[in-house]
């Protein structure tokens, strides 16, 4: 099967319910510009065999989560997913049931999230499978959330439970603790292996949030992002942090673990501040865990209010 | 160096000229919509390490060789460039100055083709070197040139040569013929490295041209998916194929390299069909090779009008 059939075959499908894909037979897709009253918010991420995903799972499942990555970054900025575009790069071994596989994983998530293929690109590699997407999303005109609004004063505030995702790497990775029990490896894995991107959630943050991204890289770095954009600093108390059962449970028999809610990555939950005045107008399932100040830096606390130190490997009371 | 000062330092600069790349600091980029009375036009790209390039290039040439090929697509949509998104996978040992002359490559584009960086991704990689651009530009509403319109009749043009850029390979590969002169084997291996997007050309055949797409894969392959997509076939005069004076030299010595004018790949030249009463509008450097014809199928005549057969390592005559 060359290109061009695999093409044909597995992806113009995913085509069919955007007509400027052109049939992915020609050389460019047609945007025939954004609907009116709105603007396009376009975002693209890259992963690779072996780093962001380890290469023995359900091909359906690295699709997924590929796909996901990029809603993630429109939920994160209040957009609704349109289009993408999708690059493969792949050995000449790669069979063509893997491929099969991947772009079914691709059809289930178009259809749950009405995102359409637009185009793309096929090529060989000599190393390892990588991927790309870049996917666009529609904003009314004025309205995208950015980083670069959180003011002193607001409160920070996450979706969701941090930390399960690097626990479920573990346990894919064959390090989970024999004592974590069985339903709680399965709640881990799946939420590292098919984030949920926050895209229902992100649409509520209009005229709420003052500053909003997604968490990819660990909290303690995301929101270091989000306050260099905006200029100002940030408390964190780290017994305010949202943890799910599973992480709990976890966390009772490997303390050190906790650090994961700070730097573990892949959380794919949304990271916002809320002005004190709107804090009333928090949608559900969204926990404040923090203040942003004047004073430049990131600084968590423990339940003590003693400042903890962050490094690559966990954290330590600051002494 | 990590991630986020690599795009600090090189990358950023890159971005100032677009506002809504948001300075490169935020999840996504911001397209406040096409201007008006245009549409947008967007293609994707991607490279590999051994595969696309050689790997000991100049980086900057890789770069640029990457951003040209996205520009030749649209080039041949008649668009102009807008913006770009980036996607880089990178070893771990990747050295700065490596990137660092990479994005010097982008830089010189950027100002000689007017597009602006946009947003993109930065990640790991076990492999070796992959890149992938998606690149926007804008066509005026209802104009961008498709390949489905070509019609039995209409003449089949390329613009400038044919086959420089495989016989370029060759001699980056340390195959050149010993006869070929110093100065050819430059112009080639020009040719290979750093084609020239054919975009003042695209902007010109509007109105003129009933199909359009670049040559990229061998001018064989390309027309035969021109020719899918408009429901019809071409027949090719193996003697009108222009070839640059460098190709004929070389061409003497290897007859068996002429092929290559039929399926050699990177040659970035537009291919197009013209309705034969709008031939007198041809913009220069541009040759008639062929005819549309109602019979599907693409075949290639030689100088006593019998038909070539084509194969991967080369053609012979049809007995």
């Amino acid at each position: 099967m060359n290109e061009f059939d695999l093409i044909a075959t597995y992806f113009r499908p995913l085509a069919s319910g955007f007509s400027g894909a052109l049939g992915l037979a020609d050389d460019a897709a047609l945007l025939t510009t954004a609907p009116k009253g709105k603007e396009l918010v376009i975002t693209k991420d890259a992963i690779s065999e072996g780093i962001h995903f380890i290469g023995d799972e359900d091909p359906a499942l690295i699709a997924q989560k590929l796909l996901r990555t990029n809603l993630s970054d429109l939920a994160a900025k209040g957009a609704t997913p349109w289009v993408y575009f999708l690059a493969m790069m792949l050995p000449k071994d790669t069979k063509p049931l893997w491929i099969e596989r991947f772009a079914e994983g691709l059809a289930e998530d178009q259809k749950q999230f009405s995102i359409h293929l637009a185009g793309g690109d096929t090529t060989a590699t000599l190393g390892m499978k990588s991927f790309s997407i870049t996917a666009i999303g529609t904003v009314p005109t004025g309205q995208m959330l950015r980083r670069n609004g959180a003011k002193a004063g607001d409160i920070i505030v996450v979706s969701g439970t941090l930390s399960d995702s690097a626990l479920g790497l573990r346990c894919l990775q064959g390090n989970a603790n024999p004592y974590v029990v069985e339903t709680d490896q399965i709640f881990v894995k799946e939420r590292y292996l098919l984030p949920q991107p926050r895209l229902e959630l992100g649409l509520q943050l209009y005229g709420i949030a003052s500053a909003a991204m997604d968490i990819s890289d660990g909290l303690v770095q995301d929101i270091s992002h989000l306050c260099h954009a905006s200029g100002v600093g940030a408390a964190i108390e780290m017994e305010k942090i949202p943890l799910s059962p599973a992480a709990k449970h976890w966390v009772m028999l490997e303390p050190e673990l906790l650090s994961l809610a700070l730097n573990g990555g892949d959380d794919y939950e949304l990271l916002f501040t809320v002005p004190p005045e709107r804090i009333h107008l928090l949608p559900k399932n969204c926990t404040p865990i923090g203040v942003i100040t004047r004073e430049l830096g990131v600084n968590v606390f423990g339940k003590d209010s003693k400042q903890l130190i962050i490094n690559k490997t966990g954290f330590q009371h600051f002494s």
